[in-house]
């Protein structure tokens, strides 16, 4: 992994395969062609299955407890996405969690805390490069979206063609960062932005609102409810719907919706990553982290 | 109708007429010159009933069996428009069908099937100026959209200032170029994203979905369901409405709204037909067009 | 007074704090510097309660009969604004109106009927000025709309954080100025598509629709209906739960979302002025404004 990560740019094949005249982002990573095409099973946070009779993937997040987005995650996470973009069997993309009552709690504020600068752009780039191979793939991606899902964990369903979650009272889901004192990046911004419209984007922002099931239905965060044991198998129905559309004419019409989004963080990627990491190091900053910190160790005793 | 389809620019003064400092964005086409103000009647795919004691215009498509969008059809309606436009008289456009259950079926395949470049070209130039007329017009647009209302139909719908459609479950309408294997070229994507947000947009353009009047409703796709038999007399109507607004206040807020959607289109216009017809002389998609045209023709007999 | 309207530009402390790398939009004005914290009070037109306690101001409008936004009022709301800006003691801003049945009737007419070009102009000033402040506060605001709010008074309620309206029948609120056979500016109108959407923006303000409450309640114009006597407390109540958030992370995210609008007008504001003086200053517009007046006049005998 570390060889990806120490790759300076990918290219985003789902964007290049895409947009006619639009010439690669940056020199492709090697990795890829060393890496066996079936390999997939030798991730260890996230089981991969592809189903090489109708070309549906199913990415299962496990990493325990909470599926929280470590470096190692998010670089995992990337590769799996960047394989299968390059995979020309695999049409669709479901991302789910193999843990119980949680999608994923988000980015991992241990990779943030008392962490070299270093460290944390190492991170972020990482974080940035999860969101653009997921909200750039041209393959048809679908969240099963089968518990909490705060922060980072909304950010990765928000990235998907379409999202289905569990109906229950106790899950939520949305942009908190705020309640944490700190601030989601123009880019998910952007992502919530096209999903739910200015004016939401704004209150939820500013409120740090974590949705209760209906709410985000209610406001289009998700497409869909469904009782906890069927989200799997409605997200497998919804992929066959979604895939009788033919994939070169989906693709161009999915383009032609995110790529202004993609180019906005490709043409800042470098400020936006010395713009968090001047952000995540303040003496105030680090000291908010601690104390979330502190509180949710004592919520667990 | 040759001589317009010649002209190489046409101005478009619905917008001069309301932007400041904005010159004119090419020579007018001599033609409107040549033509005498009452002969609308003359035209044979589109009926025009200029009504001299309140200015609204009913053009009533009637081009048998479905109202498709032929090179003549576009060049006529353009005609139409350019030719209210410039008339005083007149203050609002209705635009309906003349055939039982159709709108309008959209783009006609014929135009691009097995066709050489130059004629899509020709075709394309007379999609985009349609468009321009009415999306672009200062006048108030409404749609009485008395049955289905498939793509190219959907599009002249959602240009206009108000849709109104007959509550007939049998009727639908959106944007399904996906599901012929076709694409919407960007324009028809910011008209919709006007109507319905980036979300539903979004998600309307990939699957190619064609609502349903209630769904059309519940999205905003449509502004009011009535009766199939109250559609027309809703519109007339609802004009008198948007009539009692002084003409100039209106037409620079509409402006105000349009206008950067309609420079974006005239600034890329030759790309976009460039783009239009390599797309549309590949093999693969005069493949599909003809399987589709053979699909159409089973369903007939 | 005078000293401000003097001033040819300000700063815009709200976002000044917020935004990093963003040089100072202008010099600043030496008035606040003259002015003690707290001569709040020394306000004719709008009564200003900062509660120690709680950080929180209550702006209250008492500018008899209907708080017009004259260019008195509008500048010593902006002086308000940038007081509280400036001052740390305050984190969030309530704006009301101590007028029965109204919260604001919007712009002063008597301010742009048979006036200078010169006076239009300053006038205009104060209007740009007074939505800067408010719209850009880096402070919570929310407005407890106790009455109708047209036109100007729409705006101002549009600037706030959060919108809390009495839920009387006979109320409401809207861009209603093409009713008036004027024009909203494009700020007004980002304004409201910032909160209201594309589609609702384009409707509104083409018909100057005036929305009764449950309608704005349902478009989205307002957050919240309450009965009338609960305004006021309720806005209090929903001020604590904004305030619970970290003022840091609360003032970034917000300044995300709305500097773009902010920075818009900032870079057309001659451009701006001048049209709107060379638009008002009309005889057509002089003649309609005329009328407007008669008619009010008219009504109230």
């Amino acid at each position: 992994m570390s060889v990806l990560r120490g790759c300076t740019k990918f290219t985003h094949p789902g964007f290049l395969s895409l947009l006619s005249g639009n010439s690669s982002h940056g020199r492709s990573c090697a990795l890829r062609y060393l890496v066996s095409k079936n390999d997939y099973s030798t991730s260890s946070k996230i089981k991969v299955d592809l189903d090489s009779s109708n070309g549906v993937a199913v990415l299962q997040f496990q990493s325990p407890p909470v599926n929280s987005l470590s470096l190692d995650f998010l670089t995992e996470f990337a590769i799996n996405l960047e394989k299968l973009e390059l995979d020309r069997s695999c049409r669709g993309v479901i991302i789910t969690s193999a843990q119980p009552k949680v999608f994923s709690a988000g980015l991992d504020i241990l990779e943030m805390y008392q962490k070299s600068p270093e460290h944390c752009a190492e991170f972020w780039k990482a974080v940035q490069e999860a969101w653009l191979k997921l909200y750039g793939s041209s393959k048809v991606t679908i969240a099963a979206i089968n518990g909490n899902s705060p922060a980072g964990g909304c950010l990765l369903a928000m990235c998907c063609d379409y999202r289905i979650m569990a109906d229950n009272p106790r899950y939520s889901i949305g942009l908190n960062e705020t309640q944490l004192g700190i601030v989601a990046p123009f880019w998910f911004k952007d992502t919530m932005l096209n999903v739910v419209g200015h004016r939401e984007t704004e209150k939820g922002l500013q409120l740090g609102l974590l949705y209760n099931t209906p709410n985000a239905l209610k406001i289009g965060l998700v497409d869909e409810l469904v009782p906890e044991d069927k989200v799997l198998s409605t997200a497998a129905e919804t992929m066959t719907k979604w895939l009788a559309i033919p994939d070169h004419a989906r693709q161009i019409s999915k383009s032609m919706m995110r790529k202004p989004t993609v180019d906005k963080l490709l043409a800042n990627r470098e400020a936006d990553t010395t713009n968090f990491v001047s952000f995540i190091t303040k003496d105030s900053i680090q000291k908010s982290l601690g104390m979330y910190m502190a509180m949710l160790k004592k919520k667990k005793s």
